[in-house]
């Protein structure tokens, strides 16, 4: 059994803290020594992606440094202690398994009297047998025709990462001929949300996705609601329309409202779900089963490298503790995720609600206070739209903003034009090359307004092109990363009591049983 | 003339960090000095909207300060002499004239032998004709069809600003019968981005704007020459299709490649181009030149209140002289951008640019370093969704991040379903409603994983329904607040030196002269 403390008391984190800390980009990134690091700090990563840590505020030294650390924190025993099954999720006393979607890495994990590994499987040929029947024209409308839209409806979890992910590959899908039906998503309880989207589809030929693990998700069921009255006011049957992503205990499982149901369990948060049902059916439908089990098995080939010892060699574990260092050793309070793919526009959007609400805690796994900073906020946007933007100040604001770039060899569709000598795939990776020694080396100028102090941290993961299998390990370099921090910073990352509170203040709103300042705000908006 | 000088050089902001400042929310929110302080702390807005303050850390005597701080930074004067004309932008030797675009607060601006306010005015009259004559039919493509969509293709300020504002107006629009024309827009250099909207539009019956104010931005004339291509390859007369925004001294201008060409100028930077005719002419041809007119009226009406003396009067001044209190004086590093309207999806996208670019400085008007935190990093996504996502971090992060809430008491299609006893739209502001208090006040729990801090503040800015006013109105705040939260600073607000060094490196990649560590990079990525 792995042993939890705090950050702060461990020994090899003492001792970081009272080296020098003090590697100059500006130095090390300059000239050929910049060339020598930009070939030696890089780990191989799965789906054709690869690690590079050249440009961030580390030496060997560090590096050794942060591999103790990895040791005593015992990051790698934690991590088979979660895959195999132990209570991982301390605060609601539940298992961790959605790795388990994707592969197994350890043992059997039985739970609920079933083997989960078989379980999530057969939820998966379950969908699989399903979207195949769509797409051959067996499951049809109550006209006989054929489904072409696939709506998801859904919040938080059920939305972010399913519909960032549709996004990153709708344009490769369409452009190699395995785009099956659009997929649309409503998320909002905004009533203008739901309605824009019904606008925008045939919902005759609509398949909706109610996705709630507990059956009870107000947004979502409001939004059901909204959609079931289309539907019947388009004088359709309502129950050949919608689909259910529910756990098998919840209202909507074995419910003859909907034509078929797949389920997920408490043991996969949310924010952890796009590899499973919850990501499944409505990727399975716009793509086909075959593009999501690609997706799996990107993920499950870079969940093995984070079982690596080594964090050399494992990509997840180094970006973890480089980020830790940054935000504990170096104070840095603020992420910025930067892809230089379009297709990735809304992940750092995804990435933000599962940083974020996992490691954003101010208690241990035990419940007790923590004496240093936990997670960082985590923000960006495509590269090279940001460069027009924000990047001001990330080069010459007053705060440092450690910078995650992401960029391909290959655009996702081939398609190109030359203006200049180039293409625009070249001018891409020429945009986020040139940002990366901007940011490290900077530039010095007599004009103070043009100068460039530099040495600002940036790691980059580089792949061939951004295809199902990059897509899966990308998400699971961070879904590692984030368990990672989670570890070392000792606080559970799979639960999220800080929602609680609004939602429970909302109930009251809704039941007038208000006074003070929420009776006033309340009155201010007509409730 | 006012006298320029540095934020901590200031006798009011020094006392300022003398004081207490220990205003705890969840006492002052608590009860009935909470509903006390909601009736209390509010300022009237233009569009039928209002600022909200009640749930900020400050009390009467620390406004008192903010409002000395206001008089001896001569906030007031200094805006006086940005709209009578003055080079306020010291760094690029300019005028900044963008609130000339929808009125004139002060005497006439005349600058290239010309009267400014007409310029622009004349401007917006060219768009409207041309705009009517597309929705009449008067203008056809080669077939005599009317044009359906109109795609504009620029980047960063010609891009998010109009972009968000299509999107915040779009269904509201659509609702009320003025939507003449769908709008899509081509901003990243990433192909992948171009061949996506090329896809998914009638290319024989779309309008193209191309905008560059200098009809030499890279990213922006790749894309004009993708779409070119397009038309082409489609066999379709290139110059019917194509219009121009840009300076009447760029290549772009006077060019019978387009079909049209409308003007902006150098006193108008990119991020504060919307209410020019880079907004202009997309927006006027989307929604008709009537609904344009309306965004410039609440825009207006908002300039003018940013024109008092008081701040408590003024809510884009308060909005600033609150935010510099919790930068400066708190030591907040992030600021959190939260609109409970969907139609505001990509608002938070755009004020990041405006805020970030414009304010993300580290030296003075004079070129020499200051001593204190300028600019904090915005970022933001749409309530309810967000508090399924980050919001966990916002309740219960080891980092206080303030928040600025947006709601109104109507959907803009006022299109509902009425489930558990209230609509989705009351649904919507008892959330928002909920949060504001939540964050204030927190809840005490025996169980620290459920604990809440509170303590945690918000703004809120409250309208009747998000109409064309409303959005100006908004735009208008946040624009004045971020150059009110410059003079403060002291910093030039109106140039964008930092993103520089990024575009002469990509260029040298592009050239192939590289060296060490971009060799490095740009090997990698096959250049």
């Amino acid at each position: 059994m792995a042993s939890w403390k705090n950050l702060d008391t461990l020994q090899s984190f003492q001792e970081l803290q009272k080296m020098e800390n003090n590697v100059r980009l500006t130095e090390v990134m300059a000239g050929e020594s910049g060339a020598a690091r930009v070939a030696k700090y890089t780990v191989p990563m799965a789906g054709g992606l690869s690690y590079h840590y050249a440009a961030k505020k580390v030496d060997d030294t560090i590096l050794s440094k942060l591999a103790d650390l990895a040791k005593e924190a015992e990051l790698t025993e934690k991590f088979a202690e979660l895959y195999n099954g132990a209570v991982i999720n301390t605060g609601e006393k539940r298992l961790v398994l959605h790795q388990l979607t994707r592969g197994q890495l350890g043992n059997p994990v039985i739970a609920d009297g079933v083997d989960k590994f078989e379980f999530y499987k057969a939820q998966q040929k379950k969908i699989a047998e399903f979207a195949a029947k769509v797409h051959s024209g067996e499951i049809t409308n109550e006209k006989g025709e054929t489904f072409t839209t696939v709506v998801q409806i859904g919040i938080g979890g059920s939305d972010l990462g399913p519909r960032a992910i549709y996004l990153a590959l709708e344009n490769w899908a369409a452009a190699n001929g395995l785009k099956k039906m659009d997929a649309k998503f409503i998320s909002n309880v905004d009533p203008d949300d739901a309605v824009a989207v019904l606008n925008s589809v045939d919902v005759s030929r609509s398949l909706f996705i109610v996705v709630s693990k507990s059956g009870t998700t107000l947004e979502t069921l409001t939004n059901e609601l909204f959609v079931k009255d289309a539907l019947e006011k388009a004088g359709l049957d309502v129950s050949k329309h919608m689909l259910a992503v529910t756990s098998e205990t919840s209202p909507m499982a074995k419910n003859s409202g909907y034509l078929a149901a797949f389920f997920m369990d408490d043991y996969i948060g949310g924010r952890y779900s796009s590899s499973s049902a919850v990501g499944g059916a409505v990727l399975s439908l716009a793509f086909g089963p075959e593009v999501f089990a690609r997706f799996l098995d990107g993920m499950a080939a870079e969940d093995k490298l984070a079982t690596e010892q080594d964090p050399l060699k494992n990509p997840a574990m180094l970006d973890a503790l480089i980020g830790v260092y940054e935000r504990n050793i170096l104070g840095y309070a603020v992420t910025a995720l930067l892809p230089y793919s379009q297709a990735l526009s809304r992940f750092p959007a995804h990435l933000q609600q599962a940083d974020m609400e996992s490691n954003g805690k101010s208690v241990n796994r035990f419940g007790e206070p923590v004496n240093y900073k936990t997670g960082p906020v985590l923000f960006g946007e495509p590269g090279t739209n940001g460069q027009h933007s924000f990047y001001q100040l990330l080069h010459q604001g007053t705060d440092i903003i450690p910078l995650q770039f992401i960029g391909f060899k290959k655009s996702q569709t081939e398609k190109d034009v030359e203006v200049q000598g180039s293409t625009s795939q070249i001018k891409l990776g020429a945009n986020v090359a040139a940002q990366m020694v901007a940011f490290a080396c900077g530039k010095q100028d007599e004009n103070p307004n043009k100068n460039f102090d530099g040495d600002r941290p940036s790691s980059f993961i580089i792949g061939e092109q951004l295809t199902p299998e990059a897509c899966g390990a990308l998400l699971s370099h961070f879904e590692n990363k984030i368990m990672f921090q989670g570890f070392l910073w000792n606080v559970n990352s799979f639960d999220q009591e800080g929602v609680q509170l609004g939602k429970v203040l909302a109930k009251r709103v809704l039941a007038h049983d208000t006074d003070g300042a929420l009776k006033a705000f309340s009155d201010l908006l007509g409730i």
